[in-house]
């Protein structure tokens, strides 16, 4: 494989994770297309082993080293989510796993990295002190380095998500599917899979105006990586990466740019009527098509709901004053 | 039909209601049959319409009703789910519903109540007031009244989600089937399908302590009306109807009693690590399975979780404080 995975990766990846993550289902609900004014078919990634799509992309690069790489562990760095994803697929396949952690992560996320029996290292929460312990413990063990979103096998792994998305559509097809976009894994692995199995169909990236940087990049043509994160959604804090940017560049998906507010309001709807736990990283797919209804009106369109690690203690005060300002 | 419903009853009910109702997804988690010693599938009725198992029962009701009846619409009383159960199945008729709703309800249970297009009339929260409104309505519109658990196609409609539960069990079966109890209809319904379908299969009940009048009622023989519920349970603060406590005496299931403490840690894992949002009444079915693990040590066991109707603004609270306790 390249640094860029291809349609014949993502393929790959689905038989290669097939005997460990979970085929999730897709959600509709009628008072929501209702609101929505388009027809939405989510993609219930909270509902996959460790709780996001993270675990797809993981489980491809640990089941794809060979046994004398295997044997040395596996390292990475991770807010979260693909922390959780890789210590669940080391765990699945029997090798050391080490995450290298930045204060400030999510607590539901470090407690599903411990339960996951991978050895933790926090570090400072800038990029070098990062970069820095992943070294450290990539010397002292060996360990591969499996980084979350440039990886070319996560992303492919992460491209097995939309291809049981479009799967479900029953030969119809979707008009658009939406996916948050962060460090770009999930975004370039929807790109791929989207373009080979379902040409017609745009992609459509969802991102933080806090952390709009994917935007910003591909509409100046150059990876603009000097922004300070300002967002709620924890997941998509972190810059595109540069083989991330090159895919997105040539696939030139659009992105829409949405506030954290209106995130909030779309995570309140999808707990109340899809009865889904999912954070704000993931529902901000569906605040961007209702900030936009015009763009999606009358048609069929799919979500990825990335997944649904929040803590239950600190974001439910959010709701309550969510309420108490709508009345 | 008699005023008990049979398994014929009940395979009538699914095809009845099926072109209206969701087959449910069951879902599994392996994080929690490690935490519970057992092997759980959670049949997942917040997915249901309308956001509960109710809709089951509303829509088999409706749709039995003769042309003629059809026409006069229908009424019941409801504390919230069967309310919106049977405002959304009178719609997907195009017959008129009333409701009557007793002083204390859950908000989010109104809101879909009149989001579905019934008509709300309030009322004490006494069962004197609530069956004058009844009266009232009934004599002024000619309505069917469709009670929210003596029904017999109530009963029965509600018996299709064991059905569905115990159809997902790829022929190995299972040990125990438990559902939460309140008015009964849900337990009637499981112990009529599942006697049939899976006579090797114990039902277990599930009973809030602060309304434990099912437990007292077969233990002593006769139907214990006389009590004040207090519990966090909304849904299961009625007293059993006459026709359940007939059936539920013959068929003399388990009851297992279950402290609201515990239901609402119960409630908390299963919106973390299910990623599903319940409703204390639904999370009371798991809170008996933690609450005995002797009973059910290895088993396969089915549990229907009953629906996911909260006030997001006033639960968290409870999380929070739960989160705080526990450190």
């Amino acid at each position: 494989m390249s640094t860029l995975p291809e349609f014949s990766d993502v393929l790959a990846a689905a038989a290669r994770i097939a005997p460990h993550a979970t085929a999730t289902p897709v959600l509709r609900s009628r008072s929501l297309d209702a609101l929505a004014g388009c027809e939405l078919h989510f993609k219930a990634e909270p509902l996959q082993r460790a709780g996001s799509f993270k675990f797809r992309g993981a489980c491809n690069a640990v089941w794809a080293l060979d046994e004398q790489e295997a044997a040395r562990g596996v390292v990475t760095h991770s807010s979260g989510n693909h922390g959780g994803a890789l210590a669940l697929a080391a765990r699945t396949r029997g090798i050391d796993c080490h995450v290298v952690v930045p204060e400030g992560a999510v607590e539901a996320k470090l407690a599903g990295i411990r339960a996951y029996g991978a050895t933790l290292h926090r570090c400072e929460a800038t990029i070098e002190a990062r970069d820095a312990a992943c070294a450290r413990v990539q010397a002292e063990t060996g360990a591969n380095l499996i980084h979350p979103y440039t990886h070319p096998l996560v992303m492919a792994g992460q491209g097995t998500a939309a291809m049981e998305l479009l799967a479900s559509g029953n030969g119809d097809g979707f008009d658009a599917v939406l996916v948050p976009v962060g460090g770009g894994g999930l975004a370039s692995g929807t790109c791929v899979a989207v373009a080979a199995r379902s040409p017609r169909t745009r992609v459509v990236l969802a991102e933080p105006a806090g952390a709009a940087e994917t935007a910003a990049s591909l509409k100046a043509g150059r990876r603009i990586t000097d922004f300070t994160p300002d967002t709620i959604c924890d997941g998509l804090r972190g810059a595109m990466g540069a083989p991330n940017f090159e895919l997105l560049s040539a696939h030139a998906p659009e992105v829409i740019v949405v506030e954290d507010i209106d995130t909030i309001a779309a995570m309140r709807l999808l707990w109340q009527r899809l009865k889904l736990v999912v954070e704000p990283s993931s529902a901000i797919a569906f605040a961007a098509v209702l900030a936009r209804p015009d763009a999606f009106a009358g048609q069929r369109v799919g979500l990825i709901l990335s997944g649904g690690n929040v803590d239950l203690g600190g974001l439910p005060a959010l709701f309550a004053a969510g309420e108490a300002a709508s009345g």
